[in-house]
């Protein structure tokens, strides 16, 4: 799949920063790819990108309208299939990471076809997937886990990448959901695999490699978490993990969309999925926690960070606040 | 989705009791509708159901031919394509419960359709999977979990549905594997749906209830069995079961298929379940133990079972020698 650069970014109707995480990944990482943004009348969100209609961001050279929305379910809302047909009538290929395809909304699959566009639905892996075995693979692997959904873990695992890179380090980020691909990295959605095959699709995208190489894989939902802990569970096991960091969004008080489900304890949730990972990988240990400071701001994350770093005796930071170098100068 | 009966098993080119696990449960608990069982020249294991042609056993009325094995990544081998497609030029139906579809199969698509047939992959649900939410349901859920695939939770979950039925409870029997829907319970293969929905899909199957109303459901996989651990622990959670019946075989050593993971040891097995199950239910405990005496006999089986009661304080059983009595006085 070859997403044609550079990128209209769509933000549907989003009302909250949740709801656009994957175009705001694309803009953090790759604010190069990044023409504008575009939203809906309702939308109240935005990336501070310059905004813009399909038919300006056409006209300033962009070649794919991004749908860079992420729910709980995945589906396409009503109200954004409108704004899709105007860019795929204005000429431009559309990428989605949704669990629903666009390729299966007839409207849409005419327009692409009546325009001469693309349509890419980059959550549906087309290959085939082996069952995972657990066996012992060569190679170093750190696994990015959470106390939640959307707390920071692709944010994380790139942000380690680059710091590693930067560091000499033989290393690759392995991406396991829709904004990683849209980045262009390798990978597969992980939570759109059929349930047999979580732990097999993980092992099929991080293989046998060298002894010094890494791979950074990023981690999804939660083991905490009630609607996904099951993609969880899979991924731990099927990444065969080395080193775990633990991200969390300092403040959060409940599970994203589950209000009745107070976040785990992270002393809880660390020793969890260490006790989870440890089944396919009994050396598996914690390398350091991500702390998320959105919520609390710089002065308080600040002092949290280091009070975690006594309580737990490993590096914590904030990948945007303070960077990821204590922990990459521990590897 | 109406399979006809009555049916021909297929046991294609089994040559261990465990890949034919399908075809011995429709034949154990539904001997009314199996005509007789057929297999190919390499097949080693008979379920002692007349054996006879499909050609036979068209003649003696039988309707579906069903494909009655399971392997790890549920592909169809090419060695059961000409049988498959012998038994459609007779006219009969084909079912399967596999991953892989008998429909994406041209020649055996092609084949039905000259020969006027329908083909069934049970394993594939066509409805909408909502996300699960962990929301408390009413009514009263019993699950059974394992320590490993093929131990016995199925039949141990028809057994007890079974005795709590001629004792009067209101009771049904949720089936979440190809075996069950092929008995023609109500269900999903859980183990089939897109990863995001393995949560939801058990709640989807085992809705709100009346207060004293028990839904029995089957579990899949282990915990501890690194290829499928995702679909085990969203099941567990989706169910929100109120207990929990621990199946295990006794003298099993290792994972099956894996030879290097070592089964878990019990107490552990059952202690992780519940600390798991404990996120959707707070209330979660263990009901039984369901000893699977197969591999070690009668005599040695039924002083295993005293022993575990004595170890665990709960009812232990096996379906087969001792029935599921002890445990449904208990409820």
């Amino acid at each position: 799949m070859i997403l044609q650069q550079p990128f209209l970014l769509y933000l549907g109707d989003a009302t909250s920063p949740l709801a656009v995480k994957t175009s705001r990944g694309i803009a953090q990482w790759r604010p190069d790819l990044c023409i504008g943004e575009y939203s809906n009348k309702n939308c109240t969100i935005s990336l501070n990108v310059e905004q813009m209609t399909p038919e300006v961001a056409k006209k300033k050279g962009a070649k794919t309208f991004i749908v860079g929305l992420a729910n709980s379910g995945g589906k396409i809302a009503e109200s954004w299939i409108s704004d899709i047909i105007i860019a795929l009538e204005q000429g431009m290929d559309v990428a989605s990471g949704l669990h629903q395809k666009l390729v299966d909304i007839e409207i849409i699959r005419n327009a692409a076809i009546e325009h001469g566009c693309q349509i890419h639905d980059v959550r549906h892996f087309t290959g085939a997937i082996p069952v995972g075995t657990g066996k012992k693979r060569s190679g170093k692997r750190l696994l990015t886990v959470g106390t939640d959904c959307s707390v920071g873990k692709m944010y994380t695992s790139l942000a380690i990448e680059r710091e590693m890179k930067q560091q000499g380090f033989d290393v690759e980020f392995k991406a396991t959901g829709q904004s990683g691909l849209l980045l262009g990295a390798s990978g597969i959605c992980v939570d759109a695999v059929v349930a047999d095959f979580i732990s097999g699709a993980i092992e099929l995208i991080s293989p046998d490699a060298a002894p010094e190489h890494w791979d950074i894989i990023e981690g999804q939902g939660s083991l905490f978490n009630p609607s996904f802990a099951g993609v969880s569970t899979g991924l731990l096991h099927g990444a065969q993990s080395d080193l775990i960091v633990m991200c969390h969004e300092a403040g959060r008080q409940f599970i994203k969309d589950l209000e009745g489900y107070k976040l785990p304890d992270l002393k809880q949730c660390i020793e969890h999925n260490l006790t989870v990972g440890r089944l396919t990988n009994p050396n598996i240990k914690l390398a350091g926690i991500s702390l998320n400071c959105r919520l609390v701001g710089k002065e308080k994350g600040l002092a949290m960070i280091k009070d975690l770093e006594k309580r737990f005796g490993v590096p914590c930071f904030d990948p945007i606040l303070t960077g990821v170098k204590n922990l990459v100068d521990t590897l």
